[in-house]
């Protein structure tokens, strides 16, 4: 057994995109074994999640365990750490672990980016950025691998997280921004630990696709509930977003029935389904997925040495 | 982030019985938080299950991940291995790895020892053994712990493994006898992984409180689905039970009621349940639980160094 720590060498976003789409496409044929995501809700201090996976093509199985605790900030901890538990797929013996904090974000950024390339309007694109955290940050550099960005439009609730993040794309023609102007654009990315709607319906304009990012658990939501109803709506998987993506909290009170999702971005990138026109609003609801998390996983780890470790 | 081999000074099976007798107790005063676990199959390698559990009165929480893969034993691997990851309670960081696997037949042998002494008709006892691999061992190393053992009759499938079992207990008067045989004993531990029952209703006689540990996944069953019916059966965890315990077949097949249980090991450890009377037939239906895991795997690793890892 191995222990990877992971801590420099990241693999570009052109090569975590292209891994991305390609166990996206595993997923949209049907041949990925993904258990729903399990909460255990840690008392006043967040909660940690399970995600089992199994990728037969790939040759791929494992564990995700990761935290999401908003008091680590103040401790000077990430909000979010996660450790990969590699399984062998002939012996069931554990082969690796992998220090996956960073790779968490990356992962998520790149089905981002992923989706952008296939619902965005246009290869070049303006994008508008909510939140300007470190997961709006893995967002616009996956993103940035996958179109052409001319600009970027941040907005953040405390303006000089907006600002500093901005002076980081300056190259991108980065600009902290109001909401309302963020949201006028032809991408538009949400990561924040929302509860309550902050994008309006009618900030949105024909044609934008969205990346709702945010809300990954019962009762985060970032977008207006009228927006969904509007908007072709596709999702990571059916079932963890309707426990726990975009669409939960509206699916739970009656404002979004599940039987309206347009379809799973497996199935986009299979081409299976797709925007139906450019002046459809297009909405990729994500939750995050174990396979992506085994898929970026054994990528960062590839020709790196570890930690050997006795087992069993 | 330490991980631990524990290979060498494991704990003796008095510790061990007591801390999972302390986790039964806090699961029956309903403390412990406990989700089912999620099984992954992997094509012809058997499957791997993963285990979360939060037990906030011992302020342990985290995941232990276990294969079955009865191919294996023709590798020279065990058949089951097993990692458990510890999450820090405060923040949700990792904070420890521990190689479970010796660990997860002890911890499945000590609540077979707890269920005995409460639910033994007497506490001097003879002890029935069938199947003759790791988990008997465990089984009889716990019960010896727990009760007075004044003779073991083992039966396996394959004579001679019965008969280099029992001469490893020869102090406790062990031998290798018929099925039959075994079964004419105060109590009756079954761990093999038979799909067909083994233990016919009529080779047990009154009084007789049986371990029920083989079956942990559907399909598998030991006993005699009439023998459910007529004895007081007692479990460790009523939703894994019915999914994969003894139980989980005739279930299935409407045999068996689940309405029908008795109670938990949990409610019997804290005094609401137990047997009705001494002529009564008691099982205990085991499919091993996180939280005995949980327990086991951070009394194992008191006092040990392990290697220290750098997280996140």
């Amino acid at each position: 057994m191995i222990y990877y720590p992971v801590h420099s060498g990241y693999p570009p976003y052109t090569e975590v995109n292209r891994v991305i789409e390609a166990v996206f496409a595993e997923h949209g044929r049907g041949d990925a074994r993904m258990p729903p995501k399990v909460y255990v809700e840690l008392v006043g201090s967040g909660d940690f999640r399970t995600m089992p996976a199994y990728l037969p093509e790939l040759g791929l199985a494992g564990v995700k365990i990761v935290n999401v605790n908003p008091h680590n900030r103040a401790r000077g901890l990430p909000t979010v750490m996660a450790l990969t538990v590699f399984i062998d797929v002939e012996t069931g013996a554990p082969k690796a672990i992998i220090n996956s904090t960073e790779l968490t974000a990356m992962r998520t950024g790149a089905a981002g980016a992923v989706a952008a390339r296939y619902l965005a309007p246009r290869q070049t694109i303006a994008l508008g950025v909510i939140g300007a955290g470190r997961q709006s940050e893995a967002l616009v550099e996956a993103t940035i691998a996958a179109l052409a960005v001319e600009e970027i439009r941040v907005w953040s609730r405390t303006e000089k997280h907006a600002e500093a993040f901005a002076a980081r794309y300056e190259e991108y023609n980065a600009r902290s921004v109001s909401i309302e102007h963020a949201c006028d654009c032809d991408v538009l990315t949400t990561a924040t630990p929302s509860i309550t709607p902050l994008i309006m319906a009618e900030w949105i304009h024909d044609g934008t696709h969205i990346n709702a990012i945010g809300a990954d658990a019962p009762g985060k939501q970032e977008l207006d509930p009228v927006l969904l109803q509007e908007a072709e709506v596709f999702v990571d998987d059916r079932s963890q977003a309707i426990h726990s993506g975009e669409i939960n909290v509206p699916v739970s009170t009656g404002r979004y029935d599940p039987d309206r999702l347009t379809g799973t971005l497996g199935e986009v990138v299979t081409g299976k389904k797709g925007r139906s026109s450019l002046d459809a609003i297009t909405i990729f609801d994500s939750t995050g997925l174990a396979i992506q998390d085994l898929a970026i996983a054994a990528l960062a780890v590839q020709g790196s040495e570890g930690y050997k470790l006795p087992f069993p």
